[in-house]
């Protein structure tokens, strides 16, 4: 998969890929940071108000740009929200490569997955609530979503978890489910940070917390809850 | 805590709770069935829409009543979105009350509870998205939510599981945070439901699949995913 940086384009792509109309155009544009700029300030106010509630002007104002100039590199807002959508998960598949251990176990490899998806999750704030909103809304993206971004994913982590069970270093788990969890212990505790904070009277994204997060996901992975000698088989 | 059918009142409410007018008058409503169509209509249509995209209009027309009785049980839109989230809460705690075993050992307590949050979220597929929603746009209703209903559930959790510590059933872990996991594991299923099922081929809601998740999630609990002789400690 090739990721190039602002926007990411994946080297091979779904049929179900909308039309990439400008997007050519958009690689070779002259000002690189500007784009950068707006996608940002999008990001940002797509996870607060959604596609419907955030507005074009106050994006281009907040970015500091000419809203015809944002037209003119993005063509809408719809394009807008689906190239911020493109550049967040190319961004996520780098990540959690970048946590790959080639010549690892397979606990080794899971772990270094793991930590990739933490840490980016853990540097995109916007992310859970990005996806959550067109989960929530049924978005038109979200099958082009699953076939470029998050099928691979999940593949890439059941097969690391697979290769456990067959090297006997795991237990015979079902494999989709172990992944769902995986991924469910890092998403949720971003998704739920405002509520876990008031819940706790503490900033769960202060970064002390987070390490905390982390630390305990990887102790839950390694370790289950329960002790051996209670356990029932 | 005293917990009425519709709708519940909780018998201690935070002084962060808002004002309750009308509140008297609508539980001895001569018509209850027609409250609870209401609320049923109004809790799919918030769930799908949100507090600002949902339309009184429809949800008096969906649930076959008068826009005025509506108005004249509920007072106002914000008032019934209230109602809907109060009546969620209060079956949420009783239903994971009800999975509490009183003369279990820890680990058979907190099994009962996670099984009891288990059959409540599987059966109001609507509860993660109204939270998650409530959750993003940093709601007016998070604090009371939290103080009445998620701080008393998570404390209970919580005692749970150090229950479960002192007792030696439990291996010495971070009390909020193996919470936070046990939450994390169910709500993010259903909350994702759409997403698994495209990235699956499959309905995640399928009663087949729901069972599986259960399974998975208690599997996951009580084994840990590493065999012990792989464990770094």
């Amino acid at each position: 998969m090739a990721l190039r940086p602002i926007p990411a384009v994946p080297a091979e792509t779904s049929k179900r890929t909308p039309a990439r109309k400008g997007l050519r155009f958009l690689q070779n544009a002259k000002k690189p940071e500007t784009v950068q700029r707006i996608l940002l300030t999008a990001e940002r106010m797509f996870a607060e108000r959604g596609l419907a509630g955030a507005r074009i002007d106050e994006i281009a104002a907040d970015a500091k740009v000419n809203k015809a100039l944002l037209y003119y590199y993005f063509g809408s807002k719809r394009e807008l929200h689906r190239h911020v959508l493109e550049r967040l998960f190319a961004l996520l598949l780098t990540s959690v490569e970048a946590g790959r251990q080639n010549k690892g176990s397979p606990k080794e490899n899971l772990l270094g997955y793991v930590n990739g998806y933490f840490d980016f999750v853990s540097r995109h704030p916007n992310y859970p609530r990005l996806v959550q909103r067109e989960v929530m809304e049924c978005g038109k993206h979200l099958a082009w979503i699953v076939d470029n971004y998050l099928r691979p994913l999940h593949q890439r982590l059941a097969r690391a978890v697979e290769r456990g069970i067959t090297a006997g270093e795991f237990r015979r788990v079902d494999a989709q489910h172990t992944v769902t969890t995986l991924i469910a212990m890092t998403t949720f505790y971003f998704a739920a940070a405002p509520l876990l904070s008031e819940l706790w009277g503490r900033d769960a994204l202060h970064p002390r917390a987070v390490e905390g997060r982390r630390r305990a996901i990887l102790d839950f992975l390694e370790h289950g809850l329960f002790r051996a000698r209670t356990r029932s088989r």
